[in-house]
C-alpha cells in the first residue's frame, strides 16, 4: 500500500464528457494511483468535471501523450475511439475503464478497479497492438483531408435515401465499380462494431488485414472483402450531389465529385493495455451472446 | 390499321423527364394509339419533351386519372413508382414501357411497343393489383404529413453516420425498441428492390403481406419479418437529432424526437397491366441472374 | 376446487419421451384435470414413462384425437411437431407445456401449470390456428410417399458434402434450376426454427403464406421467396446420387433420380391453445434477445 | 518454334478424368510442350484417357512431383484441388488450363494454350502461392486421419436433417459451444467456393488469414470468424450419431463423439503459375457478376 509500487511514473487521465459514474471511477482511479505513487497528469477538459480536482496537475489532451506513460480512459469503447485517433502517434500504452458492460477495449469494471488496477499498474498486464486506419482525400491533385479512425472508414452520400456510385481500386487493381449506399473499410478492432451489422465478417484483434463492407449494394453478389493489412485502398466518388467520409462515425468530411479516397494503416498502432484475464473470444460470447456448455434445448 | 380497335378511349401519356430515347418511344406509342382510334391525352410536363407534340390534347397529371381508360409511361420502374403514388387512387389501369432493360413493373420494351401495345390496346393483357402502402406522421397527436409509396417506406437518421432509436409495434403488440441505421418497410413490388439489398426476402406480387427490414441493426438478431398486408406498423421515434420518412426514397419528409410514423395498406392499389407473356420469375431470373438450365460446371 | 369447472369433457395427455421432469408436469397436469372434473385419456406410450399411471384410461396416440376434447402435450416445440404432424386432421385443440423455456408454440412453463392451465380449462384461453404443409413424392407418376410438416419441408442431398441439382416451379411456373444443398420450404410456424438459421424472414403466425429458402446456393442472387399459403410448388430433381426429403427433420424419406415433391398446405390446421397472455412478439422477444428499452450503450 | 525454348525440362502432365473436351486440350498442350523442347511426363490415368498417346512416358501421380519441373493441369478448378492436395509438399510449380469458363486458379482458357502457355514455357508467368489447410483427426490420444485441402475442411454431421454440437477453440483459447449444421474452415483460395455460399467473405489469395463460417448455427449471432493463417484450430464433437470431415469436399473420414478435429496451414503451399494477365479481381468480376462501369439504369 506505500508508495513506489508502480511501473508507471506519471500517468494521464481522461474521462468520458456528459456521463454519470465517470467522476466516481475517476476517483477510484485517483486513489489507485496515490497509492500507488505514480504521478497523476489529467486532461484539462477532465478536470473540469469536478470541482474538487482542481488540485490535480492537467493539460491539453495533446500534452499526455508527450508526458506520460500510461494513459487511463474512463468511459467504454466510444471514449477510446478519440484517444486512439488523438494519441496513437504518441505510442503510450493505454488502459480503458468501461462503464459496466465488458467492452472489447476498455477491459476494467468500475467496482474491479481497486484490485485490476493495482495489478497493472505492478506490472501484471500485457499490451496489445491495435492498428489504426487512416482515411486521406485528394481533389484535384491536392490531399485536403487526412484522419487516423480506430474502428472504420465510412464513405457514403450524406443522406440515405440515396445511393452513390464509385469506383474501387486495391494496390492499384480495379476491382469493381459499384452503386450502394456507401462502403465501410474497417480494422479488426472496428470488425465487431458498425462493420460486424452491415454483414462483415469478426476479425481477431491480431490478424493483419482489412475488410471491405459494401452497404446494400445493388449487385446482391458484392460480399465482404478482406485484403492484407499493408494494402492501398483507393475508392473514387463518381458524380454525387452529397457525401462524406466518416472516421469511427466521430468524424465527418464532404466530399464532392471526383473525390479520391485512400484508407491505408495509419503510421502506428494503439498500444492497448490489457489485464491477464482478457479474453477476445470471450467479450465475444458476451457482447454476442455465444453460447458456452449448450443445455438442453430440443 | 383501320380505327376502333382499342378497348380504351381515352389513354392518358407520360413520359420520364430528361431521359434520351423518350421520345421516340413515345412517338412509336403515338402511332400505335393513332391507329387503333384511341383518343390520347398527355401529361403537360410530357407534351413539353417535344415541340412537335403541341397539337396534342394535355393535362396535368391529376386529371389523368380522371378523364382516362389507360395511362401509358414510358420510363422505366422508377417512373411508375411516381404514377402510382399519384394515380393509384384514380383506379385507372397503368402501363409501362421499360427503357430496353426488362423491368418489374415496365413490361413492354421499346422495340416491342408496335407489336406488344397493339394486342393489348385489343384486350389481350390482364391487370394485376399492386397494392401500395400509406405513411403518416403524427407529432403531439395531430397527423402532419400523409403519402403512398408503391415500394417501400423508409424511416432512417436524415444521415448516415448516425445511428437512431425507436419502438416498433405491430397491430398494438409491441414489437422491440430498436438502435440502427432505420427501418424499411416494403410491399411486395418493393421486396426486389431496397429492401433485397437489405437482406428482406422476394415477396411474390400477388401476396397480401407487407415486409419490415431493419437497417443494421445493433443487436444482430433483429432479421426481416413478414407480417399481414393488413396490418398497421407503428414506428415511435426515441430521442433524434435529425431523422426522415422516405416514400419510394421520391418523397422525403424530416422528422423530429417523439414522432410517430404509422405504415398500412394505401386504400387503392396500382392496377398494372401486363401482356399476356409477363412472368414475375421471369423478371427474377433476367434481374438477379438466376439461372436456367445449369451447364458444365465443376 | 369442486368438478364440474372443465369446459373440456375429455382431455388427452402426450408426454415427451426420454426426458427427466417430464413425468412431473404430467402429475401436476393430471392432478390439475382431476380437480376441474375433466376426464383422462393418456397416449399408451406416455403411460408407460410412470408406473402409478397403471390406473389411468389409455389408448394409442390415433385415438386421441377422435375421443378428447382437448390434447395437452408436455415437452417443448419438439414434441409439439409430432403432434401436429399427427393430429392436426383431428381438429381437436391441443395445449403445449413447455420444459422451462418459453416457447412459441408450448406457452405454458411446468411451474406454471396450476394456474395457467385451470384458467385454460374454465375458458380462459383463444386458439389460434397454424397451417401445415403436407410434401408428397411422385415418382415415375406414381404418388409413393406423403407427409404433413408443421414447420418445414428439406429436399436435400442425404449426405453433405456434396450439392444437388433441382428445378423449382411455383403454381406452375418456372422459378429457376439451382445447384445447392437443397432447399427448405416453411410455414409460418416454422420460419423461426431451421429456416431462420438458413437466412429466411420471420413470419408472423397469422400470415397466409410460405417461405422458400435456397441452402448455401451456388447463385449468390438466390434469395428467400415468400408465396401465398395456397400456392403449390414443385421441386424436380436432376440426377441425384442420394437425396431425400425431411419433414420437421423427424420424417425422413429417400429420393431418386428424377423424382417429383410437392409441397402444398396441409388440409387441416393444428389448433394451438394459448394462455391470454401469450404473445408472438413476446417469444421473439425471448428467444432472439431482442431489445426491449435501450439502456446506457456508447 | 525451334527446341529448347522451354524453361522447364520436364513437364508433367493431368487431365481431369470423364471430361470430354479434355483429350483435345491435352493435345494442345502435348503440341506445344513439343515445340518448346520439354520433356514430357503424362500422369499414367490420363494417358488411359486417349490410345494414340501411349507412346508417351507415363507415371503414377505421385511421381510426377519428384521428376517435373511444372505440372500442367486440364480439368478446371475442381481438378486442381486434388492435385494441390497430392503434390503441394512437391513444390513443384503447377499450371491450370481451364474448360472454357474462367477460373479462379486455372487460368489459360483452352483456345488460348497456344499463346499462352508458349508464353509461360518462354518465362512470362508468375508464381503465386497458396497455401493449404491440414486436418487431422485425434480418437482418445491417437491421430487416425490427417488430410491437406486446398479449398476447407468441412466438419458436419454425415446426414442433413440433424444437428451437431461441438466445442471450437483457436490457438488454445475457448471461443463457443455450437450447434448447428457444421463448420467450414476455408483457406483464402476456398474463401470463393463453399465457404462464400454460406456467407463468408472473399478474402484476397495472398492474405495469411483463415477463415471459420459456421453452417446454419442455432445462435444466430455466431459469425464467420477470421483468424491469422498460423493459427491452430480445434473442433471438438460433443455426443453424436453421425459425423464426418471432408477435405474439398472430396475426401471424406467419418467422425465419433468426442473426435477432436484440428486444422492447420499446412507444411507447403501450392506454387500456382499464373500469365501476367491474371487478376484476382478480374476472376470475381466475372464469376460473381460484379459490375464495370455502370451503365443507365433509374
Amino acid at each position: 500500500m506505500s508508495g513506489g509500487s508502480s511501473q508507471f511514473k506519471t500517468v494521464g487521465l481522461i474521462g468520458r464528457q456528459g456521463s454519470p459514474g465517470v467522476v466516481d471511477s475517476l476517483d477510484a482511479v485517483i486513489a489507485c494511483l496515490q497509492r500507488s505513487g505514480a504521478g497523476i497528469l489529467m486532461e484539462d477538459r477532465t478536470v473540469a468535471l469536478n470541482g474538487q480536482w482542481s488540485g490535480l496537475e492537467c493539460a491539453p489532451r495533446a500534452h499526455l501523450g508527450e508526458r506520460c506513460d500510461l494513459i487511463i480512459v474512463v468511459g467504454g469503447d466510444g471514449s477510446l475511439l478519440g484517444v486512439g485517433r488523438d494519441l496513437a502517434h504518441a505510442q503510450v500504452p493505454v488502459l480503458g475503464i468501461n462503464r459496466g458492460g465488458l467492452g472489447f477495449l476498455a477491459d476494467i469494471a468500475p467496482k474491479r478497479i481497486h484490485g485490476q488496477l493495482s495489478a497493472v499498474l505492478a506490472g501484471e498486464h500485457r499490451v496489445e497492438d491495435h492498428f489504426l486506419l487512416v482515411a486521406s482525400v485528394r481533389r484535384r491533385g491536392e490531399e485536403i483531408m487526412r484522419s487516423p479512425a480506430l474502428n472504420d472508414v465510412v464513405v457514403n452520400p450524406g443522406s440515405m435515401a440515396r445511393m452513390m456510385e464509385f469506383s474501387l481500386a486495391v494496390d492499384g487493381d480495379f476491382v469493381y465499380d459499384q452503386r450502394s449506399d456507401g462502403l465501410i473499410v474497417a480494422s479488426p478492432t472496428g470488425s465487431t462494431a458498425y462493420a460486424l451489422s452491415a454483414g462483415g465478417p469478426i476479425m481477431h484483434p491480431s490478424l493483419d488485414a482489412i475488410v471491405i463492407v459494401p452497404m446494400y449494394p445493388h449487385t446482391l453478389t458484392s460480399r465482404p472483402l478482406v485484403v492484407r493489412g499493408d494494402s492501398s485502398i483507393c475508392v473514387t466518388l463518381g458524380p454525387v450531389d452529397q457525401a462524406q467520409v466518416s472516421c469511427d462515425s466521430q468524424v465527418n468530411f464532404e466530399l464532392e465529385s471526383g473525390d479520391r479516397i485512400r484508407i491505408e494503416k495509419y503510421e502506428a498502432p494503439l498500444r492497448l493495455v490489457y489485464t491477464f484475464g482478457h479474453s477476445f473470444y470471450e467479450s465475444c460470447r458476451s457482447k454476442l451472446d455465444w453460447a458456452t456448455r449448450l443445455g438442453g434445448q430440443e
